[in-house]
């Protein structure tokens, strides 16, 4: 393990979360002499992976997370495929981490775990902890959570705090209480053995289709995007791939401060105290995992770009409406993204590209009931007539 | 093919949805001498098993839906199994059967398809008609529909048709139409080749653990007992298992003709005009495929049973809670069912049981919001207090 502030390294040791020297972020390192090869994987899911997965756990917690569909597409212009997270068991990509953590936290002895949210990580981290029987505090910036999203977070049972601030604040807010209550066990992307459940997304496109030419993924706190450029970087320190994809990160205009950063070729971005967007899920202005983001955009020699809320809202409806794949918001952001790429050029249509999308339509059914629709309230009796008319 | 009232037989037609003689339904029979080996199979979901889905299909119309998680559960008592069908792509199990069913209306010539809803078949018939970019006629009760749903269908741009009236009524005029119109493919489970896509439910238990000793699955237009049914006799007379399971039936107090039926020793149920129930997805009085989930039912000695609303919410959070799977309530109803068989000990807790269930917790986020927790509103700062407070 190396912290990617102040290059502390240690052993492996599950017991560490964030640098013990500096308090920064740490990294896990696979060791690149892993006997590991897809043909002799077995299971489904994040697990088929286990050998990739560092650490020894005494009990797996899993809902069968991972293995999500990579569905084609025909109606964007290029050859574009959709990575289907929505179909993970709460619905979103998160699920593929909390699997790793929570089995973590239950091999430490912890009873207890704790994250801040913009939605999905609260949805997850509390179906995870109920199968793990430990107590979940979810800390969620109050008015600012899609319905689909809080109701999971109560049906699992969490405790739930509200703040009045932002998701930004709710973050600060858990990694205080990580620093002084040791109790509880913090699910959030800081978390290092969240992204190595995460980074089996790239494992699963090399075993399906290869090494995709680049993979687009939405950007919040900025966890996903490098957890999947490790993924493939692995996969070619082991030798089993050549290369890998160009990595391209997607915010809202509203939150952008890694894309911007990017686009100006700044190395540090400026952080946004009031970020704002229609796509809760990347609603974030200071992304905690910045650093590790912009090293893998940068080493893979990717992009970043920024999306309006009416390019993403216009994406979410044409996957549902041309291929009949129902996202929320923050995923939409990826074919926004991917729109604005071939259009401008800096990706050609044959570039094989697969859109990471992070989280499933029904989590934000409010968002949905927003686009337009035929809709009227009939007799049973006239139904046949209104038919008929439209058909005619 | 073979209808199920007159006895009318014809030769394997793509074209044919009711019985040309009696207006019936009809069954499709799988030639017993397909050659087909588990083994051999390719690919993932439905369409895995396409040797033993009858049929020719012009184009596949697919959003991988199957190969469905089946989940491990240790709180209820037995070896019971959680077959979560709310991983599919519209976040129910109407995704298998919709996905032959509409590659079948496309090899037809179709351009549009209709079909009546309590809402997955909306979302689902929406989704799938959409990637054929045919126009989908949805029919909904008004006022009836769970909120995930009827955002579903507008997301996917389906012509949304409220009628002032109940679910059956709505496919009673479905059914008209169908007797009329023949520029409209009608997508509910009175049409057969839907049928043949849901079966394929039975071939994955069967891949994975074997044949269980029993299934319980909600029933609501009572097609999908009789579907999965199907699958595990096709297997067993292609040799390549030796039995079937028991199918076991559940239905809401207030909505539950097939279970009264079966349980008083009936042949014919006694259709209910008024249905109620909170499980919307099951609220039918006159279920369509009565005949053939009873001949599912009698021919493998299974049962049926009927659970009360109360078991059912309850159902719903003990699985978010204890095993961390959320499901809508008509798919909670299957663990209710499952408690009541193991506490009148007519199931085992040595037999492995398989609960289909059949729809994602966010298709009703309202439902998931009735539940109780714990739930503050305070400042970041108040946040440590709170949680010292429920540590100690």
């Amino acid at each position: 393990m190396r912290c990617i502030h102040c290059s502390f390294e240690a052993e492996l040791d599950q017991s560490l979360i964030t640098c013990p020297n500096c308090g920064g972020l740490l990294e896990i390192r696979c060791d690149p002499k892993i006997d590991f090869a897809f043909k002799s994987a077995r299971g489904r899911g994040v697990w088929r992976y286990s050998p990739l997965i560092p650490g020894k756990y005494s009990r797996v917690v899993s809902l069968m997370e991972g293995d999500t569909p990579l569905i084609d597409t025909s109606s964007f212009g290029g050859k574009f495929m959709a990575k289907f997270e929505g179909a993970n068991p709460t619905g979103s990509f998160k699920d593929r981490g909390m699997s790793v953590a929570v089995s973590n936290a239950l091999t430490l002895g912890y009873r207890a775990v704790m994250a801040a949210s913009t939605g999905n990580t609260a949805a997850s981290a509390a179906a995870y902890a109920a199968r793990a029987r430990m107590r979940a505090f979810i800390v969620l910036p109050q008015g600012k959570i899609a319905m689909g999203k809080l109701a999971q977070a109560i049906l699992y049972g969490a405790y739930v705090i509200e703040v009045q601030g932002s998701f930004d604040q709710g973050l600060e807010t858990v990694m205080s209480v990580h620093r002084v209550e040791d109790r509880i066990y913090p699910l959030n992307s800081f978390n290092p053995w969240r992204l190595e459940g995460q980074k089996t997304l790239a494992f699963e496109l090399v075993e399906s289709v290869g090494v995709p030419d680049a993979v687009i993924v939405p950007v919040g706190n900025a966890g996903n995007i490098y957890a999947i450029w490790k993924g493939f970087m692995e996969l070619k320190e082991l030798g089993l791939t050549d290369r890998v994809p160009k990595m391209i990160g997607v915010q809202a205009e509203g939150a952008s401060p890694i894309a911007k950063a990017v686009m100006k070729g700044k190395d540090v971005p400026e952080f946004e105290e009031f970020p704002e967007t229609v796509a809760s899920a990347i609603r974030i202005g200071k992304p905690v995992n910045w650093l590790r983001a912009m090293r893998a955009i940068r080493e893979s020699r990717g992009t970043a770009i920024t999306v309006s809320d009416h390019e993403i809202l216009q994406a979410q409806r044409e996957m549902a409406r041309k291929e009949g794949v129902g996202v929320e918001p923050a995923s939409a952001a990826a074919l926004a993204g991917y729109m604005k790429l071939l259009e401008s050029e800096r990706l050609s249509r044959e570039d094989l590209t697969v859109g990471v999308f992070t989280g499933n339509a029904l989590k934000d059914p409010e968002s949905m009931m927003r686009v337009n629709t035929n809709r009227f309230t009939v007799a049973p009796s006239e139904v046949l007539k209104l038919v008929e008319r439209e058909l005619s």
